[in-house]
């Protein structure tokens, strides 16, 4: 089965307005194994929809929006006259459109009879929150389905067309997936050559991010789709941090919560971030414990004990000064893990020797200090990002490595 | 002109992801004066590309996605291929492919290769964030754009397109613009009845995001715009920070280094991310002192010595505690200015007098201290957004009340 998502209206070819109803729509079908095999927003024009409507040869049509009462609201007349099918006005709607006016005491004009509108032999799908109900009906072997405009209208219309679809078919498509860090796309894809072949039965599927790449895999087959995501983990694990629904600072605050341990962080160059990713996590009060945003050396000195002598010989961006940063955190706060990050984001500040994007790291845990060095690419506010996540996982192996406190 | 913006990559068709590339596309054509007449987005198909560049007959045709180095990225060669144009492999893109490969330190894979791939006679659209540049190049009457897709990258790669489009057009529309902070988007359109009609050259389009708003004004007359923008500004002059370049944080920075002031915050629910706002400002060391992350009260108590029978009697999240925090670090940091920041961010944590969204926020300048306090809607993330916002805005009307220091 072939289907196509069309959104109608100016606000979204303008920029006004993002066009989340897709990404809805195309989610929805996806949880009932459809989907989205093309999409297409067309301007509300008579002759932008024949054209349209010629095209498309896709099994399941949604259209969205268009369907309410002003002049440019012409989805409904246009696509139900386009397949010349038998039509007929709904009383009931147009009882329910009166008295919503009525309710609103606002005069009901003649334009909103046309919300009324549908083929003989279609499906109402019922609009609470607004005047337009939606439309379900078959020409031939294709489904064409109209749907409001207005997010919270859709979404209530959309879930009554799903339940029609759901029961009309008989797909139980199954998707699940892993998110990785500290891997990139490409390295990745290398990795998976031979591997696709292997598992003809799961559909597997890469999407990036800044700093992660989430895998997803979708089949049919249980067995094989558990035997995919099997061999995936064993060959990946190391990059693995959790499941679609996880978030690394998640991660790191679970696995800190589990051990019972408190974590503090210093930071330099990203300025607070680290801090705010970790406090983004609910509940994160029970194993986050203070946070420095330690910018200037004055302030390193201050509240770390960074020796003056450290800055003056090898700088603040340097193996030294984020050791210092790291152990005198962890010694004043008697956190159970400590973090301290310091580098160059800039667009200025650069040296050969040291270059933008250069980034150390210290991580102090039971007593141990370790060291790290990156160099990021990107703008200033992607190095402090990816600084950011490339100390979350260092924290997460960290946690996981202490076998003495590793979960059940 | 008619032209078509092409979306590719299962992402957005599988809704993880929102479109929001051809929300930014149109914007900035609109900023020229060239609308969008219609937009698809395809899998990443050979076929799929056949199949609409067979139906496409747009004289302006933007394709975003699809650039990148691994096997689903198809974009770049099937286009090209598809016009039949004379290729090269260009020496400058290899060697700077590597080049971030070594940076990186990462192995440079043969499936990078393809990112150089340009036609004959086309224009590269340099991609500092990324190894995929864009493609800029002419078929007959149609001109094809090649972007890549996720969204920081695209930007600034788009950019270079919208200025080569603007040559050769000979556009002079003039677009500038302010940006708002402080107000909605519904109260601003109340206020603008009739300031429309007044200045009918000149196009004047909200766009509004979280916590802030521009006013984008397009006009072919100079003085007509001047006259808008003048108008508009002595309407909102309270609620405009800046221009469309303008961050509200680097107007924060900006102040504070005309007037040599140094500023430090102490956050509790928002946990750095204020500190991180400030810091994401090029040279913001010259501004910035000190952050406290105080998520616990122990953090409170002993960074900020606000008083234990404080916290006992008014809690964490009082005018009180708030008070203690800006003042206290104000004397202990000899800061210019200091603001604090304490909350329910929620989801849990809300009670009936205090409901998730409360924000409590002091800012000490001058000796004096003043309190803040408000109820922010959103999750977690975005009442945490909203309260940095805020905090930067009181921060700036501050600064711009301190006439002793203003600006010449």
């Amino acid at each position: 089965m072939r289907t196509a998502v069309v959104t109608v209206g100016k606000e979204i070819l303008t920029g006004r307005t993002v066009n989340t109803n897709l990404r809805t729509i195309a989610l929805k079908l996806k949880s009932i194994g459809i989907d989205v095999n093309r999409s297409y927003v067309i301007d509300d024009l008579k002759k932008e929809f024949k054209t349209i409507l010629d095209f498309m040869t896709e099994d399941l049509i949604i259209f969205t929006g268009g369907l309410g009462p002003t002049v440019d609201d012409i989805t409904r007349e246009t696509v139900i006259n386009y397949y010349g099918v038998e039509t007929y006005m709904d009383q009931d709607v147009l009882d329910k459109i009166k008295y919503y006016f009525d309710r609103a005491e606002v005069e009901m004009k003649d334009t909103n009879n046309k919300q009324a509108l549908f083929p003989k032999d279609s499906i109402k799908l019922d609009n609470d929150l607004g005047t337009a109900p939606g439309v379900y009906f078959k020409v031939g072997k294709q489904t064409i389905i109209l749907l409001p405009g207005p997010p919270h209208e859709m979404i209530p219309v959309l879930n009554q067309a799903i339940d029609i679809i759901k029961d009309e078919l008989d797909i139980n498509l199954i998707s699940r997936g892993y998110k990785l860090v500290g891997t990139g796309e490409s390295s990745m894809e290398n990795n998976l050559k031979g591997f696709y072949g292997v598992h003809p039965k799961v559909n597997v599927a890469p999407y990036a991010n800044v700093g992660e790449i989430k895998y997803i895999f979708t089949s049919n087959d249980t067995d094989a789709l558990d035997r995919c995501m099997k061999d995936f983990f064993n060959k990946f694990n190391e990059f693995i941090y959790g499941g679609l629904e996880d978030t690394l600072e998640g991660v790191v605050i679970e696995l800190l919560r589990q051990q019972n341990k408190l974590i503090s962080v210093a930071e330099s160059c990203t300025g607070g971030m680290l801090a705010s990713q970790l406090v983004n996590v609910p509940g994160s009060s029970n194993a986050f414990q203070e946070g420095l945003v330690v910018y200037s050396n004055e302030a390193k000195m201050k509240y770390l004990d960074v020796q003056e002598e450290t800055l003056a010989k090898h700088g603040a961006v340097s193996p030294e000064c984020v050791y210092e940063m790291a152990e005198h955190l962890y010694e004043k706060t008697a956190s159970d893990i400590t973090v301290s990050i310091s580098g160059i984001a800039g667009p200025g500040g650069g040296t050969e020797d040291k270059p933008v994007g250069l980034v150390y790291f210290a991580i102090t845990h039971k007593g141990n200090t370790t060291v790290y060095r990156k160099v990021f690419n990107g703008d200033r506010q992607m190095i402090r990002y990816r600084a950011v996540i490339f100390a979350l996982n260092q924290v997460r192996m960290e946690l996981l490595n202490d076998e003495s406190h590793s979960p059940k």
